[in-house]
């Protein structure tokens, strides 16, 4: 069978592996980024067009585009609606980016750690992928600037607030910062934000593409982490440059997406149900978080350092004895508790031993406890068999 | 800007352009292929379950894999629930099959005319199109041999029943025929039905991949003809050894299809509700179609040939005299009425002027005599400004 050479780089992603694994029910898994079951709001479908059920424009839903586009100018994103593409999920933003950018050999310019899932479908369709290291306030300005000056990548792909997997929230400074550097060497920005709204503190963090004036820029968000994934519904906002061409990638893909989850999306963006819903989903979070935050500090306190986050969905640990935290999941899995390894979410690797990404919003908090020592305890046990 | 070198052979969608600019109410167009708004059946959400707000697997929903898989086997296709790939509309099946077989040069092999979006994503990502021609009973065969001594297409895609834009059904012969020759040389076939259950007559048309016994296969199919389009629900179903990739390819381009749509779906595949549903939609198809013919019976008689099409959407004219129905849009929208140009759906555009694609689900037949009068006048006005 002769396939695409692309293919040859086509790696599965561990996430869903692990996801699919942790499937039986009295695994308690730390793993994923899914929001908690129980606060997933209750929907309705009564007041829904039947026109929905027709093929819809490319675009999205005008008034959809409409809401999302004045929700940015609120960030101080300077936009129009016209600059809004509703996509199937803000994954979709990074393919539809991919093949506007990316050749074999295109460099782009990411963090270190970044999103596993953009870190694929970058090397998919063949980037040379080079990184900066995260500090815990944002990115390491000379890192970046170095990289500006020798480089040329296609775009920066950067998730500012509440980065995942680190949880890094960028400061004012090094937002000012990154945004004046991009505008110097005029390189892309893909500024994606999914956890913008699970924040804990009232912390300003204005978007970065809003502080840049001459470099391009797609802004992409979702409402997967605030109402419901199963919608499939985020979107993304992009400068007039580049929007016709993202416009036709969309059509190519997939005709529009779909019209239904667009029009229950619409019913909560910008109403008071959405504004007191989000409310809530904070500080169940936040409460999630402070457990998480205590079962660390008891099991962990010995093996590993983090940062406390202050929004988002994570915890990144980080080994004070690094090993390869991959070797770790079988045992984790024998003990039914399931984490991400720290490994690839790195460019290299090997190079990156020791980090664990957990995630606090979907085990229960009675359970958590138990599902922390157990994970310290798989940890103690590699040490023993280490030094054995 | 540096661009992918992609971008360069990026198209516009002229299809959805021009639905675009046929948006006004006073257009009437024949050049979609939308269902008629009359006939989306009503749906119900009530017995929806929370959880299909939840993320869902890559795959797609198990119960809609199972139903799909039923179906598929009724009709002769050898296969099962885990060869089922849930895809956001049957479009992404030619996306993920582009990322999986092309690269720039990679020959494919297609109908002549073909699908214009099929054709146009196939070049976005650098395929080198051959065509066969393509008679009332399907492909020339002796071009389809003669196509596959020579070269080595990575894939040939076919849409065998009422394909679009031709309208053309192959027959049993044909269907045998093509089968055998993919198999003797054993090229991947990606066969495309979106039209199959829009069908007038008894007459038998098995899948050309229930045909097959040694090349691999992508059978695609949608819910869009025949339940709602706006769910954006399709189904691709491969061969074992092509099925890992695509399911990767789908993780890399949107994690999942939207779960609600899919839950929609599942309550009408297999029901005696749908059954029903497909039935009334044939009859009303099957009127339009009868009415659209006695207008073009009035109004085409010297000016075009065509074949009474036995199912799908489209009527598909030839001009007794040929010249670019590129040139026709401006005169025709400008009396407000709208049709595709044939031109688009060849590799080779400017070697075959002369083709209409009219659809006739869409305009309600109290104006469709109307309509196809203008459109007559309009050709009839072209030439005789080529006379003058």
């Amino acid at each position: 069978m002769a396939f695409s050479e692309r293919v040859d780089r086509l790696k599965s992603s561990l996430i869903r592996e692990i996801l699919a694994a942790a499937q039986r029910p009295e695994v308690m898994s730390f793993a994923g980024g899914l929001p908690a079951e129980s606060m997933l709001p209750k929907v309705d479908w009564d007041q829904m067009p039947a026109s929905m059920g027709q093929y819809g424009m490319s675009e999205g839903e005008p008034a959809l585009r409409e809401a999302i586009a004045a929700e940015a100018r609120s960030l101080g994103i300077d936009c129009s609606d016209s600059q809004v593409l509703i996509v199937s999920g803000s994954q979709q933003t990074l393919d539809l980016a991919s093949k506007l950018f990316i050749d074999r050999g295109t460099e782009v310019l990411l963090e270190a750690p970044t999103y596993l899932a953009a870190l694929q479908v970058f090397q998919l369709f063949g980037a040379d992928c080079l990184s900066i290291p995260q500090e815990s306030d944002g990115p390491l300005l000379d890192a970046l600037r170095q990289r500006l000056e020798k480089h040329h990548p296609a775009f920066a792909y950067l998730i500012p607030t509440f980065q995942n997997p680190s949880a890094v929230r960028y400061s004012e400074e090094k937002r000012d910062a990154v945004a004046a550097l991009l505008d110097e060497y005029n390189v892309t920005l893909i500024e994606d934000e999914p956890y913008r709204e699970l924040v804990f503190d009232d912390e300003n963090a204005r978007p970065i593409v809003s502080r840049m004036h001459k470099a391009s820029w797609i802004y992409t968000g979702t409402v997967s982490k605030t109402l419901l994934p199963g919608l499939r519904v985020g979107y993304l906002i992009a400068t007039p440059d580049l929007f016709p061409y993202l416009l036709r990638l969309k059509q190519s893909a997939d005709l529009h997406t779909n019209r239904i989850g667009q029009w229950q999306a619409l019913q909560w963006l910008g109403s008071e149900q959405y504004h007191a819903h989000l409310a809530e989903l904070r500080r169940f979070y936040c409460l999630r978080r402070d457990a998480m935050q205590d079962a660390l500090t008891k099991h962990f306190f010995d093996l590993a350092d983090w940062q406390l986050p202050q929004g988002g969905l994570f915890f990144w640990l980080r080994l004070k004895r690094p090993l390869d935290t991959r070797t770790l999941l079988k045992p984790a899995l024998a003990r039914d508790v399931v984490f991400m390894p720290g490994e690839p979410f790195f460019v290299d690797p090997e190079q990156n031993p020791g980090y664990l990404r957990l995630n606090f919003s979907h085990v229960a908090p009675d359970r958590l406890d138990e599902g922390i020592r157990l994970l310290a305890s798989v940890v103690r046990g590699a040490y023993v068999v280490e030094a054995a």
